[in-house]
């Protein structure tokens, strides 16, 4: 239902075979524009297929053509979402990244756009649930950041002196669903999680406003996470 | 305006002098309870007098000699959020509380109410912006943090010998205004902002449901970052 606009609007035209597809695809990008516009002034909460429409100079029954309710478009816009930052991942480990340069890519990312990143990593939008596919994404991101964690571990005898397994470890080794088939070992795994959320936790903070008036500069405290977890 | 129900329903009945004012607490306490209801089923940026109004039995009018517009009820229910965190780091510490003890207490305060947390530490709410005195009861908790990460700093000489200063310490003993009159070392001050983004990254992403089915206890990764802000 949604195969045709998976990357945005560039995308979804050129997949696009008829005359009649291409303007399908032209419409859908231009209701998912009002509703980030939406979105910024009024909350994803807030979203309003009706506004929408109206603001486009449509019926209501007209708009719902294209999408057939609240919660497809916010999966549309969560999947682009993810999809991008997945896109942006994928595309920079090919290019040899390593965990900082994807530090830095996560970044740059949520910087580009902040209600793009709240959207995903933000409030829940109440009443709605992603769909699994969303979560298919989330787990490519963390098999791209898992390799590049597995990349900067010490070899093997160094490993084994510098580090005894910790609690965390011995959990994580034994709670693994989330690595698949990857057999990286417990102290990458920990290692691909750290990074996960010490750097979300400095975003969230900085895009919600927490740091305003503190006096430092967010962009530090980052690159000394990033410096921390690679081991610089 | 607010002096009288700084610390919810039972402070502001007792502070009230006359039964009128009396009265005016039990009412707005009762129009923040339904507002509560509101931001857990549409969501904090869908709030609206008129819907509390309706489900009180009261006019539009009648409910506004309350509460004046929208973000006064907001700045309210952000202000008691705030406090009630801010009230039990203190209590914490003056019950002789170390980092870990208030990195718990941080934990258990947010699982206890995943709302209260979300709508101050998650998506900013559209067109709202909270007020100075906010503000100060966030610099009140980071004063009760950086007494804490003081305390774990390794006594003189020790410390002079094992922490080079980073490219970060150099940072913040420049940028120290959130530290106030604290003569904290710049160490200190950086192990309380890794204290706060970290524990945020994983209190988030795991209120937020990102570790849903990836099978590992978020509550494992959560002690892990504690015994490493804390030394252990």
């Amino acid at each position: 239902m949604f195969g045709t606009s998976r990357a945005g609007g560039a995308v979804a035209e050129s997949d696009a075979k008829t005359p009649r597809e291409r303007y399908r695809a032209q419409v859908r990008e231009e209701v998912k524009k009002h509703a980030w516009e939406q979105i910024a002034t009024a909350g994803a909460s807030a979203l309003s297929l009706n506004a929408i429409a109206k603001r486009m100079g449509l019926s209501g029954p007209a708009l719902y053509r294209y999408f057939a309710n609240r919660d497809e478009l916010i999966t549309e816009l969560v999947r682009d979402a993810y999809r991008s930052l997945a896109d942006t991942f994928r595309a920079r480990a090919r290019a040899g990244a390593d965990l900082a340069d994807l530090a830095h890519a996560l970044r740059g990312w949520a910087l580009d756009d902040p209600q793009r990143y709240l959207l995903v990593y933000g409030t829940p939008v109440p009443g709605y649930q992603a769909p699994p596919d969303t979560t298919q994404i989330a787990a490519e991101m963390m098999a791209v950041l898992l390799d590049a964690a597995v990349a900067v571990e010490p070899p093997g005898a160094e490993a084994a002196e510098s580090a005894a397994a910790t609690p965390l470890d011995e959990h994580l080794a034994d709670h693994r669903a989330w690595a698949a088939e990857n057999p990286a070992p417990a102290s990458a795994l920990r290692r691909a999680l750290a990074f996960w959320t010490r750097l979300h936790g400095v975003l969230s903070l900085e895009l919600a406003g927490h740091f305003a008036g503190m006096g430092f500069d967010p962009a530090r405290l980052y690159a000394a996470e990033v410096d921390g977890l690679t081991g610089r």
